[in-house]
């Protein structure tokens, strides 16, 4: 694509980047790839990810029709995250940043 | 990955993903794979970015080594931006997130 008439970035592809990408929600998508979790195991695997912003991230993902809420009617009540056909499709994203992490970053210490 | 000790993100997953969904990044990024580009063809590129956002977009990509500044001693001074081999590893990222967009979201009105 050069520039024939004038050169402009796709809107789908934008709007892609800005909702995976928003600060954190990678990280979660991240986590959620391993399987459905609750609220507490989302924090825990997300170092310096504070309960507001969490909360916030996974409604904006509900609301986008990535993540899924689901509710146990259990005693006590058991509430878990899931990813829908539409999230678990961003599989391959999250694979392509995880080979281009692994082989431009350094690795953490051990 | 199922939690045996506690499940935590990948550190590098989570960098790459930070730096690269970081607002209009992925989008500065997806222009470049196009070619070698002007400040202002980026800024044409791109509805809604504002100059001094892309320059300091632009720093932080030249800083991470993802982004090469080349200046040309034509007169006028020429001045174009260009993925590094670290930025155009990213392709397949890109590539990635435009078939989930592609597939998810409506096309745009033409």
């Amino acid at each position: 694509m050069e520039t024939q008439e004038k050169e402009q970035i796709c809107p789908r592809f934008h709007r892609a980047i800005e909702l995976v990408g928003k600060r954190w929600t990678g990280a979660i998508i991240r986590v959620l790839m391993n399987g459905p979790r609750r609220f507490t195991e989302i924090l825990e695997a997300i170092p310096g990810l504070h309960d507001r912003l969490l909360s916030e991230r996974l409604k904006e993902l509900e609301a986008a029709g990535i993540v899924q809420r689901i509710v146990y009617p259990e005693t006590p009540v058991r509430i878990e995250y899931t990813l829908t056909e539409m999230g678990k499709d961003l599989e391959r994203v999250v694979n392509e940043v995880q080979r281009w992490a692994n082989r431009w970053f350094p690795p953490p210490p051990s």
